[in-house]
């Protein structure tokens, strides 16, 4: 394990580099290796992003200029928010020199890791470092790392934004970040298909017990008439939470070929990841997962009455 | 006008406070308010609110167990973030000795204003002036100050949101504010009411000019098949800016009596208060309303109609 100083010795001392973003690409991976990127560019080093095929439209600006050329060869490969191999970015094989990550989980898989578990946010390990580095922070710079630091917290809003969350999103402004249009951007602009599906949840949804547990149910049929995409989806599983008095919810999602997948969340009790376990899911006391061979009305049925089942 | 350190030098040498929340209260005054007689209280004052009937459930808690008793004679009165004298609480007649406020508009009605128009909420105000009188601030304090920053600048999102606001609500984290229970309870819980609402909006609202105009209709049945109160209509006008292309929105809203009233809103152009002149209405470039007498169908070609004549 590195400290931040110890990195910020270790980045100065290389060139040509090669910037890894994880799988599934986020917010975070994405202005974080963007950020790092430009930051070691502007120190007059040679650096690029791998050419990650899954990052999608929202985030492509932030790495699209920044994409290796074809044939180019690092010596030098820093993992961002890559918080294990199974993360690797699609395609690539090799092993990273270094990994900057706030995953308290990283195994070290790369030569020499920079882990700050106490972040929320991937983007704060990168802005104390360039900081250490003394590497000049401009507006772009500004932009992607505030795009990190808030996507990550969920505007914010998520159990993991701290003081110190805040306190570097308030340095990114003053550093030139546009969080009015990143904001505008990240947090309150839908697509057609993501607004009608999240319209359908809400005017749907079925309240259980008093209503303190809210159940969703996702047909493929509202999928297609909501004309929404995989990419609409994320999330999905927070709608049903939001209603006053709920204390628990479901959310059900048919699937092609038979299956429903439901995502539980709840305050703890019930514990959802006992629920899920009756059907061969898990995942943690307050937000688990498991799939069902059935219909949907079956899966509602039968989820619904896991959960009364559980409930202490 | 009084400056921070003079406000504090003031507050200091009173004793039985009344304090008044503004007009249709939201959760900076009643949050700054709540947290402005707690910090007295601490500091040995006698210290009451305004029993302001307007204030609604949410915001209730912070209030009600600092009510004013029947009968309670203050020595003296501070109005917190009121604008302006048509914005005394209901069955408030008399004149505050003090204002403590964040509205560049203030006049200055009361006998002295600490005015800081450069803060996005009066919050920010309310604790510069505690840490100024070396009030003990506790987490109750903290939770207010934080409801009050908070609700202020829509939860970091809205325009007012300056790094200063972001290092406000850094520090009463630190103090104690329960940011998770609150971020929770007033930006991530919704009436039923409110949810199928927005379902109707979002399964329901139509784009014109490929997609850069988006209206939403709200008819008096959808209300009362939503079970939709007043209450539930907060910042309807801002749910079909929500759409991805979108420039300008329009939300038509039903009332008894045959009219409907609009608001619309736009990036600037074209300017939403020329367009709303048309029908007898006004406000800014970017948020203006009007009313017609008509159908909702008739409102929206005739809205429609108008806007496209008013872009450029």
């Amino acid at each position: 394990m590195m400290t931040v100083s110890e990195a910020a010795k270790a980045f100065l001392a290389c060139d040509r580099y090669l910037i890894l973003t994880h799988r599934n690409p986020d917010g975070d991976t994405v202005g974080s290796a963007s950020a790092f990127c430009r930051g070691l560019r502007a120190l007059g080093k040679s650096a690029y992003l791998y050419r990650n095929p899954q990052i999608t439209k929202t985030y492509l600006p932030f790495a699209e200029p920044l994409f290796a050329p074809e044939g180019y060869v690092p010596d030098v490969t820093v993992a961002v928010d890559v918080a294990d191999v199974r993360m690797y970015p699609n395609g690539y094989t090799g092993r990273p020199e270094y990994c900057i990550d706030h995953h308290g989980s990283n195994p070290g898989f790369a030569g020499e890791t920079c882990l700050m578990a106490h972040k929320a946010s991937c983007g704060e390990a990168v802005l104390e470092i360039l900081k250490a580095m003394n590497a000049p922070i401009d507006g772009d710079v500004a932009d992607a790392l505030y795009a990190a630091v808030s996507t990550d917290c969920g505007a914010f809003q998520y159990r993991n934004t701290t003081a110190d969350t805040l306190r570097a999103a308030a340095e990114l402004i003053e550093l030139g970040a546009d969080h009015v249009a990143l904001n505008k951007k990240l947090f309150r602009t839908f697509s057609r298909g993501r607004l009608t599906l999240e319209g359908m949840v809400y005017t749907t949804m079925r309240q259980y017990r008093d209503g303190t547990l809210n159940v969703a149910a996702v047909s493929l049929k509202m999928l297609e008439e909501a004309g929404a995409a995989e990419e609409d989806m994320d999330d999905l599983a927070s709608l049903a939470g939001k209603l006053a008095g709920v204390e628990a919810s479901v959310t059900l999602r048919e699937m092609a070929g038979g299956m429903v997948k439901a995502s539980v969340r709840t305050n703890g009790n019930p514990d959802a990841s006992k629920v899920c376990a009756k059907f061969g899911g898990g995942g943690h006391v307050m937000a688990s997962g498991c799939s069902m061979e059935c219909t949907l009305e079956e899966a509602e049925a039968r989820i619904v009455a896991a959960m009364l089942e559980e409930w202490q």
